[in-house]
């Protein structure tokens, strides 16, 4: 039995998710709690590789279990008893022996969260970055359509990814304001090595007036990372939704 | 020179409001923050004593401070400078010498906050209480409004309470839900000892159907706590606001 999990995070007390030496990862905690309850070492093979610090309302994540004995509906809520408060399952279904939770994805959906005020609201800290500066979101909203579409997005790549290609499609990015919070949500199939905070960093400087949104497409053609705006931190991304052709 | 600050924070790893012998309050930590800026010892008069865990968008504090040099609209930036991520300073304004934050307030309003849905999401735990038991909002709406009014609280006011009368006065209660978020917002002259996290908790046996509507004036009138619903946890409650005639 292959079993596909749907996973919530608050990121700031870890590692990322992948699984590694010296630090706490998410996948680390829940492997752990897997294999608790099948009292054997179990693996976990997840979607998307999210960074130290990013959150995730939607990351997902499959393992073979051909011996649960657990029914299907009450898994998230018996892993849940095992998991520690940032990290919650909130569905389980049964996929094909031959799915693959990364490359099987039709798309993903991330969202970057600004906090624009004066003073910052810690209340939103954890889950926002916060820019004292007032930021145009007119400007914002104009430079995020110039994102939409198939392009090399290698001005927006951290440099030392080991990405084949640096060519991803884009189907939506939009920036939104609620109450002097910031959101940029963007829609894809595949991301680059920090590419939505680069993006995110680039609209900020769009809306501080440092880029015009006229200069977009010229810096995604020009594949220069320079010429892109500033990564920004982790603890605005969260990782939303990825679908897939089930 | 007598300065009111208008004061957020994220109460999780505070021992409350009130300065304290073996645990570390907010306002030891605005104190040492403002001890630091004015070169001296400096003592802040605050308008509420939240309890551990409990948040805060719109705590007021005042200290005495005639050396002053830092220009008023200047203040929060600097003090923020100086104050951990989890406390933010959002405004300082200049009040009367005989001005008290706590008896001078004309009313204050807090938030209860629950996350009814069926799996925890950590994103929202930190300022939240999670019931994953399907709560009837319209039940609760109609519970609410038997808490308006100036009433004798007794039974919705933790023993060990020192209060002289438990008569408050309510002025608005009242329940949204917006996507599984139940807010519910009171806005009275003064509150009892976890008064606030009573009433949340009654309100959510009446959505649970453990307490009917109509028995909210009677458990009222009766006066006793056994009859009210529990003390809901504290990482649900946050003082919004607090209004002052000035």
């Amino acid at each position: 039995m292959h079993i596909l999990l749907t996973i919530s995070y608050d990121g700031t007390n870890y590692a990322g998710w992948q699984r590694q030496e010296n630090a706490v990862a998410v996948q680390q905690v829940l492997e752990e709690a897997l294999s608790t309850l099948l009292n054997r070492s179990i693996s976990i093979s997840g979607a998307s590789r999210t960074d130290a610090g990013v959150h995730a309302l939607g990351q997902c994540a499959s393992f073979r279990a051909p011996d649960l004995r657990v029914p299907l509906d009450k898994l998230p809520v018996v892993l849940n008893g095992l998991l520690p408060p940032d990290i919650s399952v909130t569905a389980a279904k049964i996929v094909s022996s031959d799915f693959s939770p990364r490359f099987g994805a039709l798309h993903k959906t991330y969202t970057y969260t600004i906090y624009n005020a004066a003073h910052p609201n810690p209340l939103l800290s954890r889950y926002s970055a916060f820019v004292p500066q007032k930021l145009d979101i007119e400007k914002m909203q104009q430079a995020a359509v110039s994102f939409v579409g198939k392009h090399d997005f290698a001005a927006f790549c951290a440099t030392g990814s080991s990405a084949k290609t640096t060519v991803r499609e884009i189907y939506s990015c939009t920036v939104d304001d609620v109450d002097n919070l910031i959101k940029i949500t963007i829609c894809g199939n595949a991301f680059l090595y920090n590419m939505v905070r680069i993006i995110a960093g680039t609209l900020v400087y769009t809306g501080l007036g440092k880029i015009h949104y006229c200069e977009i497409p010229n810096i995604i053609a020009l594949k220069n990372r320079k010429l892109a705006g500033k990564t920004m931190p982790p603890q605005g991304l969260t990782l939303i939704e990825i679908t897939y052709p089930l």
